[in-house]
């Protein structure tokens, strides 16, 4: 009889955003308009140098001298040329040494599978579902405790205690997610505490996973844009970034994982590239990325491309400062917010994640997420996400007011 | 410290095609310029409605009032119930049944995930690599013998004491990979072969991972285009396809699997839903196919998409079809071919398969695949993919005849 990855049962419950849809579908609603600062999806339309991209390589793969098929696995060096010259060109960074994907959530989910189910993993808490749950459903944990923690995992609260940053444990660890601006508290990792990080990571031989989706974001100048800033990162790092939020691509869906060729791992069995591990499961495993999406991805490193980005970036900057200040003025304690699109909200009267959530989507009608659903240390804290169009930011604001 | 998943460590060297496209860098040219009977990829340029299509979304998504930014995991119901009404119309799949994803490659080799790693698991021999290597990664084998199997998988030869075909072992499997046409013999199962095969499944309570990713090219009433054209297959199949063979979106990436609602497993846990885990792993580790490409898919069941399908699919079979009567006429002893664009030929004098590929490499300049590498059954034999442009074909059997 076949038997099934019994490791899928330990999961909780439905997947957090799943959750949220429920209950959105399950609400009467009044007069008012929802308004949606729940899921980060990306709001504004795509920038005209992507959208004539695309349509460019859509003619191109329509004639038959310019028609491609299987494209390279880890990407188009076209691309990875141009991430390489851009995003890395102060840090010696090598085009060999990105793989394109088609999402930064994949990469993040699938790059465990390259690690032994034995190791010790540490994720921060509040956290990115994704990294706790692909570890989940890989046998890396226990159970779920009545603490709403796994048995097995190593829990990096980040609290009003911590600033929101996750600190290295006292003990030791093997696999490390982090993630800078972080999702959901939309708070950076200064540079000092990143090199902690790495020195750890160094001392121990573990394995650091750096989530940079939210890199485009940053504006403080203590936060560094790449883990490789840090000396000695490119031994024991990957870093995984993404068009989806920067430039709109959650519907499109490209990003790259950046795996030096220094990061090697020594075991009875010899030294092993990491490199040389993923690629051979994106050999395998993965087709590479469409050819138009990675066209499109390209032609954000053209002047064009970057004057959209930026003006992009600044619009978005400008709605969470909006927020971030409203919310502050109506008396809530908020966190984040300025190096992310995302607002880390205290909830008033020592209110239970899920009642603020039900309670602004009720009397409000304004989605936001619960920060429980992202861990045990989410308890007391909803996220706002500032994707949304300045006038309906605006209109969030006067109805909060209106609660008071 | 960290360790590393040792399975991978187990794989037998390179996958198969960076072998070849190892030995194809190495090659010292001469005059004569490569044809490629080699990797199955498309050659025709995309299709005028497919074009359309993805400059169409391409403009959409440039739009504010019509951007799409993340689509639903499973996909969008515009193609999923397009697939339904058209590829299953006389089967009842229902849309809901029907997972839209990046590559029948990437499904085929994440599916496993579902499954516990103690399952037993069958794979044809020769077989497409992807079915063996996702499960050796995942630790589903034993190590690579001598005989060049791996330990731990029951193998089911496809030779020509079988007609190319895989018969139910005799003993115990738990998960069963089949792919009619076969890749690579180019040999479609017959409707009497595939029912023992659903009646095995069901007396095993098993479970059949079926690939049609060549299911577009079947010409013999005798061979079904779906494993549900079988009664009672619905309880014990999952069925993938793939846009990539049929309408040249190898470079474009979308594919679907089918997984029927009767498909349940009952455990000491309960009775569980394979749509249900796959789910699952989609929501978390999988963020959908891009809304252009979706809609590209979708172009492919408008009249004008059928009618340009349908010219395609002939004219690779009229290529097919000549290769195959060119080779037989040079006296090879060929197969396969008639449902679907390989055709897989024996090798003369009893050369082995990397002998017979080295040769008609470096004497023709014609790149196969040799069938060694797709299992040792496959010794003996070389795939000759019949993508090509018909003149390469034609210049490829006037270069064989000068062999001789």
């Amino acid at each position: 009889m076949v038997k099934l990855n019994h490791h899928y049962q330990k999961l909780s419950g439905s997947y957090l955003f799943t959750e949220i849809e429920k209950r959105l579908a399950a609400l009467k609603r009044n007069k008012k308009t929802l308004i949606n600062l729940g899921v980060g999806d990306f709001t504004r339309p795509l920038f005209p140098s992507i959208v004539s991209a695309l349509s460019e390589a859509a003619k191109e793969m329509g004639e038959a001298t310019s028609f491609r098929g299987y494209g390279p696995c880890e990407g188009y060096l076209f691309l990875r040329q141009a991430i390489a010259d851009n995003d890395y060109k102060n840090i010696e960074i090598s085009a060999d040494e990105i793989f394109i994907s088609d999402g930064a959530n994949c990469d993040i989910a699938n790059l465990q599978e390259i690690f032994a189910v034995e190791n010790r993993v540490a994720i921060p808490d509040p956290t990115y579902p994704v990294y706790l749950d692909s570890n989940v459903m890989a046998g890396r944990t226990r159970h779920l405790l009545k603490t709403g923690t796994y048995g097995g995992i190593t829990y990096l609260p980040c609290s009003e205690e911590t600033d929101f940053q996750p600190l290295p444990p006292m003990g030791h660890v093997d696999l490390i997610y982090l993630c800078s601006p972080n999702n959901p508290t939309g708070v950076g990792m200064e540079r000092s505490l990143l090199k902690r990080w790495v020195d750890y990571a160094r001392e121990h031989e573990a394995v650091i996973l750096f989530d940079g989706a939210y890199e485009a974001y940053i504006q403080s100048p203590s936060v560094p844009h790449s883990i490789y800033e840090i000396e000695g990162a490119k031994e024991v790092a990957i870093e995984v970034r993404s068009f989806s939020k920067s430039a709109g691509f959650t519907g499109l869906r490209c990003s790259y994982t950046v795996i030096p060729h220094q990061l090697k791992i020594r075991d009875a069995g010899g030294v092993h590239s990491l490199h040389g591990l993923w690629k051979r499961r994106h050999d395998t495993k993965f087709n590479g990325v469409a050819y138009p999406v990675q066209k499109a991805a390209a032609a954000l490193y053209t002047s064009a491309g970057k004057r959209e980005l930026k003006a992009s970036i600044a619009s978005f900057a400008e709605r969470t400062h909006v927020m971030r200040e409203g919310l502050q003025k109506l008396g809530y304690n908020v966190y984040g917010g300025i190096d992310a699109p995302y607002i880390w909200c205290k909830t008033p009267k020592q209110m239970k994640s899920w009642e603020f959530f039900d309670y602004l989507l009720g009397e409000a009608q304004i989605t936001t997420v619960p920060g429980r659903g992202f861990g045990p240390s989410g308890e007391g804290f909803v996220r706002f996400s500032c994707f949304a169009d300045p006038k309906h930011i605006a209109e969030a604001l006067a109805r909060l007011k209106k609660l008071r």
